[in-house]
This record gives C-alpha cells, sequence and structure tokens, in this order.
C-alpha cells in the first residue's frame, strides 16, 4: 500500500496536538480554590472519506491517523489484505477558511472493495468510545470473522509474561502520564515483547491504530500475537481482534457477556481482570502454556 | 406519552438477564488454577425502530429499554418535549423461531417529528459505548443544542455535597457490585440527593436511560439538576447533559478536550477527577456555592 506515511509535517502537526492545557479550578472539601494549569487529552473528529465520498467520522485523540483510517476499514470487514487499501492522504482545504486541518482522510481502496463498500456498506458516525458502527439491524452486528487458521493456535504464553502486560503498557503511556485520561491497546509477541503501543482517548480507537500499524508493517494477520487493553471488553473488541487475527485479548477490566461468547466461538483466549498476582481466564486457556492441574 | 410503562413480565425477563455466570479458571503467577464461577454485565442489542422502520442498533445491558430508548432520542435531538413521543413497545416474533427477544422496540413519534426522522435523519448502529452516531460529515458532530434557559444558572450545590456524588453513585450500583463491569450515571439534585440511578455496559447508554427516564416522568428540562458519572467525561457527554437541560456533568475521571470546550460554550459546570477530598472545575464554577477566594 503506497502514501501511508505520514510527513514530518503531518507528524509534527498531530504530535502538537496530543494535549490541550487549560486554567482550572482544584476545589477542596472546605471549599478552597486554587487555580492551576491541567493537560487534558485533545479529542477531535476525524472524517474518513472513500474515494472521496463521507463514509464515517470518529472522535479521536489525533496522532497515527493513517494507521486509526487503516485499522478502522480493517474492523469494518472492508479491507482483509494490506493490498486492498491503495493509499490514505490528508484532504487539502477542508477548513472553514480553507486551511489544511488534518482532520479528513481519504482511502483509496481496491475498485473491487471499493464497489462493496459504497453500495452496500452504511455511512455512520462513530464517537470516541465507539468501534463497530452503521448498520440498523441485529443480524448485522457479527461481522464475518475469518476461518480460525488450520494449523491452531499458533501463540503459547506463559501465565507470568501474560501478567507483566498491564505494567508494560501503563510504563509505555506517554500521554495517560499527562493527562490520566486516556485508554491504551498494546500488541505483544509470545515472550511479552512490546510490537506496539497506542493510545486514544477511545478504546475501540487504540485497537484500531494497532491494527492499522500492524496492516501497514505487514504483519497480518496477527496470528501468534497478544492483544492487551487499558478498559474493559467489549463484544466490540473481541470482534476486532477477530478480524485481525489475534490470538489471545486481555483487558484490566471485565469482560461483558457478548465477549466471553464471541471469544469462545472465535477460538480468542479472553483474560480479564489482570491483577500482579492472578488473572481471570475467561475461554481457551489452552494458549498458557504453564498452567498446573486446577486444584478447586 | 403512553404505553411506555413496562409491563411485570417484560421486567421480570429484563431483570433475569442483567448479569449471565461462567465458569472461569483464576490463574495464579505460578500457573495454579482455580476453577470457579464468574458473573460478567450482559451486553446484547437493542433495535430500535421509528414507526416500524430500522433506525439504530445499539449493544446495551437489558433492563430499562424503554428509557435508554426515549433518552436515545433525546439526545440525537429527535424529541426535545415528551409529547413528541408517543408510545414505545416491543416487537414480537423478532426471534429466529418467532419468540419474543425483547431486542427490538419500536418507537411512535409524533407525525411532524418522524417525517423529519425518516426523511432526514441517518440510520446507525452505535455500540455499547456510543452515544452520536451516524453522520458522514464533521459538521454534523456538534447538534443544535436548546438555548441557556434565560433565567440563568438554576443550580446551586455546595462542594460537600458535590465531593459525596461519587460514593452515593457506587453504593448504589447493584449490576457492578456483582461484576465490576459496567457504568453508572446518577442525576442527583441541588442537595446531593439521587434522583435516578441506571447502569449499563456502555456509559452512553446509562445516561440516556437517565435522561429517558426524566422524560417520561415529566421531569425535562432536566434544570437544576447534577450528573454524576462513573467514567471520563467526552464531548458526547457533554452533549447529552446540554440537550437534556442538565446543569452540572461531574466525572470520576478526566474530561477530553472537546468536553471543556463544550461544555463552555453550553454553560454547563464540568467536574472531573473527583476525590473524596478534592475535585477540578473545568467550567462554570458559578454554580458551587461555597468557594472561598483563590488562594493561588
Amino acid at each position: 500500500m503506497a502514501g501511508w506515511k505520514h510527513t514530518a509535517q503531518q507528524k509534527e502537526h498531530m504530535m502538537g496536538r496530543l494535549t490541550q492545557r487549560h486554567r482550572i479550578m482544584r476545589v477542596g472539601r472546605d471549599g478552597a480554590v486554587r487555580n492551576r494549569g491541567d493537560v487534558v487529552a485533545v479529542e477531535e473528529p476525524l472524517e474518513l472519506r472513500l474515494g472521496g465520498e463521507p463514509f464515517t467520522v470518529t472522535m479521536r485523540t489525533p496522532g497515527h491517523d493513517f494507521e486509526l483510517a487503516a485499522g478502522f476499514l480493517v474492523s469494518e470487514g472492508l479491507v482483509v489484505v494490506a493490498e486492498e487499501l491503495r493509499g490514505l492522504r490528508y484532504c487539502a482545504g477542508t477548513g472553514p477558511d480553507g486551511q489544511q486541518t488534518y482532520n479528513v482522510i481519504d482511502a483509496s481502496l481496491d475498485p473491487r472493495v471499493a464497489r462493496l463498500s459504497i453500495g452496500q456498506h452504511r455511512q455512520v458516525l462513530t464517537t470516541s468510545a465507539c468501534g463497530i458502527c452503521g448498520t440498523t439491524s441485529i443480524d448485522a452486528v457479527e461481522k464475518a470473522l475469518p476461518p480460525a487458521p488450520a494449523a491452531g493456535p499458533q501463540l503459547s504464553l506463559t501465565v507470568g509474561d501474560l501478567l507483566t502486560l498491564p505494567d508494560t503498557l501503563r510504563e509505555s503511556q506517554r500521554i495517560f502520564d499527562r493527562t490520566g485520561g486516556v485508554h491504551a491497546a498494546g500488541l505483544f509477541d509470545a515472550d511479552g515483547t512490546l510490537l506496539c503501543l497506542r493510545e486514544d482517548v477511545g478504546r475501540h480507537n487504540a485497537v484500531d491504530k494497532v491494527v492499522g500499524w500492524a496492516l501497514m508493517e505487514g504483519r497480518f494477520p496477527l496470528v501468534g500475537t497478544a492483544l492487551q487493553v487499558s478498559g474493559r471488553a467489549s463484544f466490540e473488541l473481541v470482534q476486532k481482534a477477530a478480524l485481525a487475527g489475534v490470538e489471545l485479548l486481555a483487558a484490566v477490566g471485565a469482560p461483558s457477556s457478548m465477549a466471553v461468547d464471541l471469544a469462545e466461538r472465535a477460538g480468542i483466549t479472553l483474560a480479564g481482570f489482570s491483577r500482579r498476582d492472578s488473572i481471570n481466564i475467561y475461554t481457551h486457556p489452552e494458549r498458557l502454556s504453564d498452567l498446573a492441574p486446577a486444584t478447586v
């Protein structure tokens, strides 16, 4: 896929927009006021166009926008292999006075995919917290998942390594350090080594950015990898992991019922409530290499 | 508005679906496995139809479905006063074998509103984490907000009362107690008294349920009230609060940049990082009655 690398100018523009300073009041129980500066995570709309046609708007933290766009197209089931995504570029002159906003991206798809997109796909606005958006019937909620690889599970991870993932994720969160207000997703190999970390005000966006990175780095599908997320595990996050080929999804928080159900059917190992000394395994424990026999 | 009360049978059906039990493994650092039962919050799709036409699907925790539907219509700007919502009912026979799923609701709107909806509004699938979905251009992200009441701020709250809201919310969360996996939104009066609490796997849904409750209880607009949410404050949550007339939005976590910007413009007091002994005030501190002069 050509044309997906951000230029130095684009990177500088995005990096300057990750956080925003405000003058706020910190108020104590007795009403005592201290005026102080505070840093909040930036949330801005990103409009994604397909071949020039409006497709979706998502609220996101600027940065890695091309990865977000690519990952979103994968999560929507529109792009399965990297060759289907021909290019990504910022649209010029979309601001009110004709300036470059870096908030509108146009994606060029393989013409066969593009026809499908425009003809059959829905137009949709997603939010910063939103992963799969746009259809109007329950039947369409569950997207077609790729068949499980014939070779079976390729990932094998020790429990000790799995337990280190949340700390590794947290230690690498640069925007969270400053704002306390963003989610993160991290992709890890079987040794617990961090391959890619992305942050965003939306937890679904953070996962899309990781997936888009992997697509554009030629690492698709993500067989042999584990994905750690900072929040809870919803149905949509399991779906995104499955569509990208991720084998294990670990959440710091709780999973939902449909997350557990989908992980079971999709053959994904789902872990939740990551703590330093224990973790819950909801589905497919066979990828953990050193489980002792159950004592209870 | 007629026909919005859930029947006893409907309530029983929903209450039985709030949580789901799974057999899971809790794994220690040494690989030791304990098999145990675990309770997860239920996440299921709810399809909302307008006059029989598909309109949106949201992933939600069952319970207070009519409130969720009503609140969503308010948050979308389709319903401004209760009279515009004529009725809500579950559609029968939507399951694969014709059974009642309690997952499809049909809303009857005032015919003038309904024409607008079907003609001009978008069709959309929202997720459990998603509030405002469906349009395809950035201009449409920001919905028209109602004018601020001519009388100015009606809410006046002490800092001490504001600091109690998160604990009151937490103590009243029945589903969280069992699952650790749901968000909550609570509506409070100026004395810090809880008027309505709703829980959901999606934080936007929790707010929509509270807004829908208020609409159907004849409490609209929500002048004189404060809304406490369990998570962070995004742009969409501020927008929902503004469309409902809420005067103060307090989040346990951080706000985003667009949340601060919109709260400033909409005249809403935005508070974040609620702690037991302090809280950050980002906008419109004039509703806090006992602020001392700033010492720094």
